[in-house]
This record gives structure tokens, sequence and C-alpha cells, in this order.
């Protein structure tokens, strides 16, 4: 296993390719995997990209892959979808679009799936994120369709979130649910070339005037950055503006806190799955077994019951 | 609360209206109605009713709803939607067809939705069935989209389970599930006077012919019972079948076996919510913090801090 990890580090893309392939399949050799990278984990710069389809997700990735790697910084791309269990849909279909980068070594692009149990994308995705981090990826973008819980679960895995607008998308930042806004640290209103674009400018900056959290003194207040992604222009103030909250969140202890935060989630998620892995293993018990005797006579009640099961769970092992 | 379980064991559809609520509310107040129901479960006959749309599942149960009726059982209805997290949609509408039953005290029809975070339905659905059996409805039908895992969870808490299928819906058993088949005692081929009927019954006959689980000798042999639903045509055979199939169940000791296995799934859901409960207080706890630390300084990896957690978790409390 070492060898793997080493060879990732290296910046092979198929040992890279492999870990990750673990995290899918909820291998048990991720445990030595987690313990050899956690030394090398903390430095990537993570950007989550979230929106509605059609806004431009994959075109701006793009993009902002291009420029980071004309920085001669080692990007990896995590798309994942929430919506979809078993692969990323449309954001698989999206991503044929990057295939400008399918030979250059510096870039690592991998549809998250989970096909597991213990937990979904929620715990899957993080430890994705730990294998690029781990693997020596200076930044890291986070793809995700702007669709429900999931989806901003998936975003607070990220430093700094974009939420990608566009006109004409509906009734213009209406047609966004309230939730995506919530998570944006960057607005970026992609083919501002298109009519009404500044009209969706305009209508975020009276949204971020009415205060909500960022309204708070000695809060980040969202830039907005207009882009025209497909000719790569505006690519740059992004980037700017990426640098620009990453000082800010430095400066505020912010940074560190969203790290933490982000540690916590990720021990949290895997935690779970291992309690759901014990009950999977206590259902052959015999315990498990008496306690249903005493339910199917009524001499006891499932709540009684799930008392004594976890207790024993928890003396267990 | 004493008093509102006296009043639904009273036959009161508000009374049961509102304990089947506290379930989906996930009220604590559950533990105690729980405990007072307990001696009285166990009574009920429980008939699951599952088949893909348009077989005709609504109007199956109305007529088996009736002719229970005519025996002067009383009868309670759980439409459960896995598909919809927080109504049953088609089945809700389909519902309205029930509207004969409105007005009969005897019949008691809910739609379960689940707005919780406990576990979904598979946490719901045991407990809301458990107040219809307590509150001493003599038969419970639980009728539910014929649609993936969930499905089949669901199914697991009837004694007999009935797959409905329909000619003319693609090519006959094909265009059910594997799953929805392997879950049946009983086959009901409804629509029987339309084209293709008894293909599916020759179908269904070659399909247990050629083994499976129900080659097994002493395996339970799933009878297959034409209807035609409308006209309330072959309702009586299906509630002979039923009878059958409970006769055999009592003399192979199967329906003793099923009654344990329901009960240990509700202990496994509710002890899984207890455990989802406890992660979430931990989530502002200082030992949560310092964990999330040991792994941002990379002296730690998420799953030793989750093992930690765990342990953690397990001593609480």
């Amino acid at each position: 296993m070492s060898e793997l990890v080493e060879r990732a580090r290296d910046g092979q893309a198929r040992a890279v390719a492999r870990l990750i392939s673990l995290v899918e399949d909820e291998s048990p050799q991720l445990r030595d995997v987690a313990a050899e990278l956690a030394p090398y984990t903390g430095n990537a710069i993570v950007i989550g990209i979230t929106g509605s389809p059609g806004v431009g997700k994959s075109t701006s990735t793009s993009a902002l892959v291009r420029a980071y790697r004309a920085q001669g910084k080692r990007v990896g791309v995590l798309a994942v979808d929430p919506s979809s269990p078993f692969s990323g849909g449309a954001l698989l279909g999206d991503r044929i679009r990057m295939q400008d980068h399918a030979t250059d070594s510096g870039v690592f692009i991998r549809s998250m799936s989970s096909r597991g149990h213990l937990g979904g994308l929620s715990w899957a995705s993080p430890q994705a994120l730990r294998v690029l981090d781990g693997a020596g990826f200076d930044v890291v973008l986070i793809e995700t369709v702007g669709v429900g819980q999931a989806e901003v679960e998936i975003a607070s895995m990220a430093d700094t979130t974009l939420v990608l607008l566009a006109p004409g998308m509906g009734d213009g930042i209406q047609a966004a649910k309230a939730g995506i806004l919530e998570v944006a640290d960057i607005f970026v209103v992609n083919k501002a070339d298109r009519d009404g674009a500044d009209n969706v400018v305009r209508d975020l900056r009276n949204m971020l005037g009415l205060g909500g959290r960022h309204s708070d003194a000695g809060a980040w207040r969202p830039s907005i950055v207009k882009t025209i992604a497909e000719k790569e222009q505006g690519v740059d103030d992004v980037i700017e503006a990426i640098a620009a909250h990453r000082d800010w969140m430095v400066s505020h202890g912010e940074l560190e806190r969203r790290h933490k935060a982000r540690a916590a989630g990720e021990v949290v998620a895997i935690a779970m799955g291992t309690l759901r892995e014990k009950m999977r293993e206590m259902e052959g018990h015999a315990s498990l077994s008496k306690l249903a005797d005493s339910i199917v006579t009524g001499t006891s009640d499932p709540y009684v019951a799930a008392d004594l099961l976890v207790a024993e769970l928890a003396s267990a092992d």
C-alpha cells in the first residue's frame, strides 16, 4: 500500500485513480491510506463550484484549470452529482469538454460516485478530497450540481465556494435556490455577454445589501465577478477574487475554522459509517434475537430494546 | 398521553391519526406510546400490497378493505411511497378512490410521509404499523409502490405480501423488477379480463417452476390469483389465499419467524436513529473539536479520530 501512496504523491494519475476507487469501494485499506496521507494534507486550495444546470459550471471549471495550470499548479477536479448515486450523470457528460486537459499530467479529473452503504457521497467525497490533497495537488476544484442538502454538504468541503449564475435562467437570482446563495463566497455571473447580466449583478447587490448573514460586521461580503467562460474572459478576475477571499480568511482565522469544520464533518461521517457497520454485524446476534422475542411477546417495546442494543453495541469491540 | 392511547384503542380515528403524526414528527412521546401499546400488539393481520404503477394497487386495496369490512373486521391502510419523502404523491392521488370508506369508522386510511431525519420511512413505517396494530385494527394493509430497496424493506413488515401484476404492462413479468417478485407470497394478476392475462399467469408458473427460493422443499410456494378489482371479481379468492398462506405460516413456524424479524428490524432502525441523534449532539462538543484539530495539524487521521469519537459516544450517557 505504501508504494501506491508514494506513486500517487509522485503524481502518477493511475495511482491517484486507484486510491479514489478505494474510497468509492469503501475499502478497509483506506485506514492505512488515510494514516499515510495525514502528514501531507491541508495544503491544497479547495474551491467549490456550484450552480443550477446550464450556468456553465464545466466550462468555468475547465477555464479555471487552465488558468491555474498556467501558474504551474497541479490541479485536481472532483465532479460530484448528489442526485445520481452511481455516477455523475450530467457532469460526466459535460466532462467530455474537459478533454483538453486529458494529456496534461498536471491535471487529474474524476467523477465521484458512491457504490457503498456507509453513507454515500457525504462519506466518500471528503475522503476523495483528502486523497487529492495528500497526493500533492495544489488546487482541488469540486464541481457539483446545485441541488438540495447534499450539495450544501459538499460545498462545506471547500475553502472558497463559487456560486455560478447566468442571465436568462428563469427569473435571475430567484431561479437559484436560497440554500445555494447562502453558501457563496464569490458569485460568478457567467455568460456576461448575454442580455440581463447586469440585472443579475444588480439583484445580487441588492440581496447582499439586504443583510442575512452577510450584514454582520466582520463577516466576508461575497464578491461578484462577471465572466464569459467560453471565451475565457474574466477568469483572472475569478482567480484574483479567490486569492482575496483566501487572504481575508487567513487574516480572520476563517480558513482554520473551515478546515476544522471540514475535519469534524469527516470524522462524524466516518463514525456514522462505522456504527452502521457494527449494527449490521449485530443483526445475526443472539442478543438481537432475544430483544425481538421480548417485543413479539409484548413484554418489551422497540424503544427499550433499542436502548439495550445501543448499550451492547457500545460495550462490544 | 395515556388518554390518547385509550381513545385510539376505542377506535377514535382522530386519536389514531394523532399517534401516527407523532411517528412522522419523531416525537419523544413515542417512547411512552410504544410502551403503552406493547401488550396489545402482534394481533393484526398485516398484508403488504405492492406492484408497478398502473397495476391497480389502490383499487385492489379498496376492494380488500370492503371484503374484510364485510367480515366485520376493523381495517387500517398505510399508503407508503418511498420515492417521495414528503407525501405519497401518486398513492395520495389514488387514495381519492378510497373515499367510499371515508364515512366508515371501521376503516382508517393514512398516507405515510417522513419529515424527520432519524431514518425516513424505514424508521417511521414500522412504528405506524405498531400504532394501528396496538390500536386494535384486525387487518392492516400496507400499500407501496414497487420500486427499489425501500419497498422491499417495507414489504418485510407484512405477514403476507401480495405482488400485483397486470397484462399489457410492458413485457409481462419481465416488466416487474426481480426484487419485487422475490417478496411475493401471493401473486395477484389483476385486470384479468384483458388480453395477455393468461400469459402472465403462465410466465409466473414457469418462473416458480424454475426454482429460486421457491424450489426448496418445505418452502411456501406462492399462489397465483386472478382478479378484476374494479368489478370486485376474484377478491374472495385473494382473501382465501391470504388465509391459506397464514395457516401455512402458523403450522411451519414462519409467522413467528416473520414477527421476530420485523421486531428486530424495528429495533435496529430505532437504534440507528438514536445513534444519529447522539452524534448530532456530539457536534458541538469540545472533544470533537480536539479531534478535528489533530486532523488539521496532520497528527491524526479521520479514521483514528472516528474510532475515538465512537468510543466516546459509547461511554457517554
